[in-house]
């Protein structure tokens, strides 16, 4: 009889670093070498979420235990290509935003108040940036992208795209096709016409920009612009005579603006860390046999890693049951799941493919619901 | 020592029909009174869903185990004033549409052969409706509404609405604020300008119009609207002079397009049916006591049951335990997912309230997830 148990000191997945890919580790030295001049970033996340039908604003919800905001500030901030990220926010989230920051342990995050529209909370970003202090994080940059706190899924592939051609055009930005077909509206509450679906995009984030020209857009900007304007590309284009250069990009860029917009954000990260997942088993050759075919079965993406460790519980004994309850209860503090599956070790090789075949269920659907609800618990395969 | 476990004969909850509530009856009685004409539905459902990236068309994507398509189809067929629903589908889906029809036990369907476009699937549609013959399912309706196949939750209130109006105004059409701002490109991918947000709408689905209009609209409709067209009231006004009355829709309206989109799905449904759980337990007092408690706990906006049977196992025999797993594989197949509970029953009140707490805990989580993957598994609160 043999107990597979995830040992607390090796860590299976990194809590800190859910959506960093190793890929991603050549690409940022290829941005590195593309991008030699500053870049800034502005968030701007004063929304209230009152799209949302929920008390808490969409970018301050927690997916698996961490802030919406903090998966977008960590697209960013794994780049070393980018300098600063100037979060905007509300003045009743700031400590919340100061909170978070320290938890998750931003250090490339510079926090300001936001004004009473987008536009005035995009422009209070972009000033911080205005002049040189001594103070790394508001060197002026060449070049700054505006992104969304909403929009956690940005790929380095789309962000090189858009501040590249930001500084050789003045501004750029992301688009995607239509999804419905757009129509104008009566005064009266009817159809007036609708418009042909080709020749018009959705404009999304990032967008990006040449510094002086979008802070110089922002300073001419109208009162009327300020207060109901929504597109940072009009501006440049309004007050600077620029043509933003329109990018295409992938799906994932959607905004996270509805409750069920959670459920899919929630899906798209266990899924990515699903394909990261480790096994930890005993160093008997039975085990390492048993990884193997748990690796099969999984079909994760990249590796399984198998760390190895000794650690064993009579399942018969009650009090060693409490007591892999306690440890569960105790390292998932530090954001490790542990859950035990018991599997019998037997010469019957039907039955052993079975037993393997359940494992590698139970496994997987572990794996992918990271239900804190069922640590401690001891399943059999 | 205690055991919780659900007894196969009564189905903790039924699998036919996840999203009918209970006050929806009082709003199908309304309906019927306001709705003295016949009324049907066509669903074009002809897409193959390149946009999901999946190899299955996204309408017949399996939501836990029921197509997409057949909660569509349900939230029609539910309504007692809505007579039939044409179902086209492209030629090589028509055997599996059929088998979903009658594994779905849906009684009002006809299914249809689609065409290369989505205006001639329409169209494919309405002819069927366009006789009166013997048979009931393709009596001629007064009130024809459109709707997308990808759009599982349209309520009843709205579909009134559009049906009324539809009537009133020989056309009618729900819309949504846009999320993006929309614009307009060069040829050369650059900003040509934006739309002033406030002032269009994106057009969504269920659209109605009297029958006659849209009929003879498709009649007129050119080769060139067939094949690019993408908007059914642009052709009731184009070609009949009928501008639709349009109407503010929910969120829920949106259209499942890209795999995403199943999860934030999959969560809306699984919430759905979170809320109307029963909790069967023994009949012993203490049982009572804690079904009680779990109600509490639970909170489901919706009753909780009692049903009450008696079952038990010994969870110290290993064979026991092997029969609670059989029995948990093969009621599986009626789509019963059993798991079973273990709690000790204890005279210290403070250790009870923890372990009622955890049993709570433990319930809601495989109540939300309903992992297949985990039944027959013995837990302990």
């Amino acid at each position: 009889m043999q107990e597979e148990s995830a040992s607390p000191s090796a860590r299976p997945f990194d809590p800190g670093c859910p959506l960093t890919r190793d890929t991603e580790q050549g690409e940022d030295r290829a941005g590195r070498a593309a991008v030699d001049f500053p870049v800034a970033v502005v968030l701007p996340a004063g929304g209230c979420g009152e799209r949302m039908g929920l008390p808490t604003p969409k970018q301050f919800c927690p997916i698996l235990n961490r802030p919406l905001i903090s998966y977008t500030i960590q697209a960013f901030e794994r780049l070393s290509w980018i300098g600063t990220i100037v979060v905007v926010v509300a003045k009743e989230n700031q400590d919340l935003m100061l909170n978070i920051v320290q938890t998750f342990n931003h250090t490339k995050v510079k926090v300001v108040n936001g004004g009473t529209t987008r536009h005035r909370s995009i422009f209070n970003g972009l000033q911080v940036l205005s002049n040189n202090t001594d103070d790394a994080l508001t060197t002026k940059p060449k070049v700054v992208i505006i992104h969304d706190a909403v929009r956690p899924f940005v790929e380095e592939s789309l962000l090189l795209k858009i501040t590249l051609a930001a500084k050789e055009e003045g501004a750029s930005g992301a688009i995607r096709p239509l999804v419905s077909t757009v129509i104008a509206t009566t005064l009266e509450g009817y159809l007036d016409h609708s418009l042909e679906r080709a020749k018009y995009r959705a404009s999304e984030m990032p967008q990006g920009f040449l510094y002086d020209i979008i802070f110089q857009a922002y300073q001419r900007c109208s009162e009327y612009d300020f207060d109901f304007g929504t597109e940072c590309l009009h501006l440049a284009l309004q007050y600077c005579g620029t043509n933003a250069k329109l990018i295409e990009g992938p799906p994932a860029l959607w905004k996270v603006t509805y409750k069920r917009d959670l459920a899919a954000a929630e899906a798209i990260i266990k899924e990515t860390l699903a394909t990261s997942a480790c096994v930890i088993t005993e160093a008997a050759a039975e085990a390492v046999e048993l990884a193997g075919a748990l690796q099969k079965n999984l079909a994760t993406q990249s590796m399984v890693q198998l760390n190895v460790t000794k650690r064993s519980f009579d399942t018969q004994k009650t009090d060693e049951l409490t007591s892999f309850r306690r440890l569960a209860s105790e390292i998932k503090q530090g954001n490790v799941l542990l859950y035990g599956i018991h599997i019998d070790h037997t010469e019957v090789s039907e039955q052993w493919e079975r037993s393997v075949a359940r494992l590698a269920d139970i496994t997987g659907a572990l794996i992918r619901d990271r239900n804190p609800a069922l640590i401690g618990q001891l399943l059999h395969a």
